[in-house]
């Protein structure tokens, strides 16, 4: 049988995609004349206020270049001295970004065991033995990520669970939201959704991501005021991450919130990846669960993934176990998810 | 008297400028389909290659967000354990960053006094006092800016003169190229004149900056290979600075050294303030020298200045000596400086 | 039945009790004149010289005050750009010195699970898969404790492979020796015991333990010349832990490796500590061990914990399971030990 | 003429001295038993006890091991965030500290010109432009330094309007007292001259020496309470700097202040420094300025200098013009400075 026509895109990452059309198409509007830099623009402003009534919460809002940058500064401005942040061994905080928290903020992640990437209420009692001992660091900040680094989703009641329980010692609570748009479309697919997910459940700040959801280059930090310090914007100047020519981010911000682009495109980044799953859930040696967002954890025979591979790209998970991540975006096509489905099937000789 | 009419843009700063439209079309280009993230597509593989050509040198090409961010890096490649950074009093990484470099690499900067922001061997040898002594930080890298803070030039020769007495104590040198452009236009405008005043000289790093030099978030770090640390990916990574979507920052690399566009940019800048300070230079109460690059530091009343300000913005300098800085950018017109000129003329009433 | 008369002394840590009569004879008589500060004086010499032989390896030796700087001076000395800690979960310097290593040196420590608060060949194996990916820290040093936080040893096979294993990779190996005199003293308990456990076995740096052994204050970072950084001095200085008056801990060190009586302080300690365990390991209620060096961990139900602590202090060690710890140090006398083991009988009603 | 017969001590560092009988008999008293490390003792509540008493204010007390560990844990209590430190050029933490503040708080030190190393109320208005500025370092701790490096004084009046400015910037007044006993005991010599030079006059935090006026290794901080951080032993301890068996300290500051042994030595070595003034003011060619506490700074020539140095050391202070510093200690005799004195008209050939 010959080999299948590879799929146009590949299935490796969201961040192997470009940027919307609409976005690009903000930023040349935005592109004309000069405008105040690092964030005194016109544009900046109503992206400012559309992030305000987007999280009908008093919050800070502050752009960024990247996710570990909004991390950095979203963890900074909510730690207190001798502070220690909670974490699963997933977390991108604690596996994928070099170490930048630890290095730039001098603090200790204390990574929780986790099956499916997400923090439970008993790892934060367990962890607040240490408060009050002068030899441990002070579990201050907990930090979970939604959709998580395993394609699982928060329910909004465990979220407000976590927040209660992180709020009853003291601590504040972080949501790593690099993919919160993919996690609002599929619970819900609303601004109320997107609001009970975070401010109204509680959590405390959020890294609110663009770039994996067809952005150039565009994060915002979303900060409850009366939690988070009043200097948060010189904490992002000094972890390096106030962007000078701030229109541009702020361009394409105004177009996602202004006209909910940034939920059509992760709307349908998760709707691919479904497709893909019913395409080849019938497929018992793939082991597949049926994805929360827009990614699975196929296992495949060494053999064969290497093959896939070749044929289309993607990305190994644990090589231990022959696990592979497969990741839609918002510019995966059907046609990209019916190819890439009759490869799988073709390399698997199904 | 009619009050003129205002230029259409600012003489405030070259970062109150957009994109130059070629740019922008490389961005345009390089939007198209899925592409390896974080560095390893085509485009960056080829503006990569394009620096080093450019070097003529063994170097490293890391691409950045921003100029705090390139400085942050460089250094941080440079420097080793207990090290200082000798740096003027006026220097951007001292004055204007916040602190990153002391946050993010946990050093200190030692500013020398400086009348035209420039680092003087001399300078060198009196902190070389320190080297041995283990009760004081030990000078390890020599951070010069060209062009300086204050608009004026290293020639060729005192840059090799910094490079060999640093090196002679075994410091190493960078070079914040924020505005390393206008510099090499200003010098010589070609490829052989960035040589001559980066690498040629001694010096092992360079930020080099695009986004005051009409890019769109693009700057770039060039390391010396022999001499930086061979880590200097992670400490890009791990200072927040590592662009998922790099192919935007590249594709503007690639049209701005292959076209020799990044010269003519700045170029027209050093002229345009140049063409202004020709139309005010007879008035003397402005204390206007000839400028090197794109920036001059005049004296005005403070009600002249209020008044002027208002009707085009710029900022203030040194407000106890009524003194501020007029800047000109890769977009301004010979129109913009007629109109400006007109308008201090018209508010000094002259 | 009377309550038993409680020991002298309490079974709580080692550095509940006071400083050896013969270290303070040392103090005093070191206590003459002036003396050059911070170590340039002849006793410091000469406690540098005896550690040199006692190592006979070409080592620096820097004396600091206590355990956390002698860790922290350490592995900052061993560690390059952007690499991690690797140690267990138990490690003291991942649990008990409050975020210490992450502040000061900015790294993340990596915690292997370990039942025995050992590292194993293979925590390393997994590890180094991180090893060239730009996105994750770099493991660069492992740290291992001997004697551990459990009570436990390394033989110097163990020993000698996790360095062979970490050496492999291109990490170094980091020995917290906080109690490495009682290690020695079990393992064979001379010379070339430490020998062989340390260097021998290719261990790169030791932070050589005194004050839980009987000194005031006085401890030693002993690190292998050609691989840690020539400038460990003035991290020692930077890390707030260069003495002035260094005479002091320089006499005890002179004392206590001329004599041998770390050795025997150690030793005894150790002898006690099995004495305990001989009186009492017929309870099998308490599920004792034989201790290893000076230290054991049973259980107890909580109503006798609490009546034995208020009779004679000891410390919780993991109150879920009612798991003490007890331990004894120089100066536990046997006559300490068998009142304690009767007051054990006693509150257990045995 | 013969050479005269040298002093019995140096001339060089009041941290050449060893530890006054006294202070070793406390020591010596505390050596009995067990007791809780960590400070959990009688003794260190007693000696807090005492100094809560000397301050008359509600403070934190925490002991340490020496001044640039108290100078680091004072600062870090005191700093928010973004926040740089406001010194003098010729401050402690600035140039003899290896950088250690920068690298474990991760701040920028902003030093001032200083003829006389006192800050000035001048200094404080002119930095604090600054606030308010995202792009600068705010302003946040005035550190001074009493007596100062070079041995002055600032009146209870100058230290009164340093703290009444500061505070009206919102910032806070740290004092690094390495030698606040030499200038009580200069300024009054007594509890209520230090109270009146200290918290009375708006200080925020004190680091108050003891190892240079005759104590061995002990140190202690004093925290306004109702304006440092509630973290501040967390911060001791991450910043290692938490003594385990500190009752050694404890037992030294229990007679210091309990007898007034700690203003009893400063105010001899005071008179030391007079004493030699007195016997070499004559001599105009070594330009000697009325010692305000323990040291001088006269300049020699450098064969001169040489000589004497070789006959009875002390360090140079600024080699370019022969300047050197002499010191006097607790246990400088009239006999030494007789001799001293002597030796210089000698060399002199007076």
């Amino acid at each position: 049988m010959d080999i299948p026509v590879a799929p146009e895109r590949f299935f490796a990452s969201d961040n192997f995609s470009g940027t919307h059309p609409r976005y690009l198409s903000a930023i040349e509007s935005a592109n004309s004349g000069h405008v105040v830099a690092y964030g005194g623009d016109a544009l900046t402003k109503k992206a400012v206020s559309l992030f305000q009534e987007l999280c009908d919460e008093d919050v800070d809002v502050l752009f960024t270049f990247n996710g570990t940058g909004s991390n950095v500064v979203a963890l900074g401005s909510l730690l207190q001295h001798a502070e220690s942040v909670v974490c699963t061994q997933w977390s991108h905080i604690h596996v994928d970004e070099t170490g930048a928290p630890e290095r730039i903020l001098g603090i200790k992640l204390q990574d929780v065991a986790s099956l499916d990437a997400k923090v439970k209420p008993q790892d934060i009692h367990a962890l607040s033995h240490a408060l009050g001992n002068v030899h441990h660091v002070q579990p201050g900040v907990v930090s979970i990520t939604q959709a998580t680094e395993l394609g699982t989703l928060y329910s909004i009641d465990e979220i407000r669970e976590i927040c209660d329980v992180a709020h009853s010692y003291g601590m504040r609570v972080h949501l790593d939201g690099a993919r919160i748009a993919n996690a609002t479309a599929a619970l819900g697919g609303n601004v109320e959704t997107f609001r009970a997910l975070t401010f109204g459940a509680g959590v405390d700040a959020v890294s609110f991501g663009g770039t994996k959801n067809a952005m150039m280059g565009a994060e915002a930090v979303l900060l409850r005021r009366s939690v988070a310090s009043p200097r948060a914007a010189y904490l992002r100047k000094s972890s390096t991450q106030l962007p000078s020519k701030m229109r541009y981010a702020s361009a394409q911000f105004v177009e996602a919130l202004s006209s909910g682009l940034w939920l059509e495109t992760a709307a349908h980044a998760n709707a691919m990846a479904r497709r893909l799953y019913d395409a080849l859930s019938h497929v018992e040696s793939l082991r597949l669960s049926p994805p929360q967002v827009n990614s699975m954890y196929p296992v495949l025979p060494v053999e064969v993934k290497r093959a896939l591979q070749d044929w289309n790209f993607f990305w190994d998970w644990d090589e231990s176990v022959g696990q592979v991540r497969w990741m839609t975006s918002w510019d995966t096509t059907a046609e990209d998810v019916d190819r890439f489905a009759a490869g799988v099937l073709h390399f698997l000789g199904e």
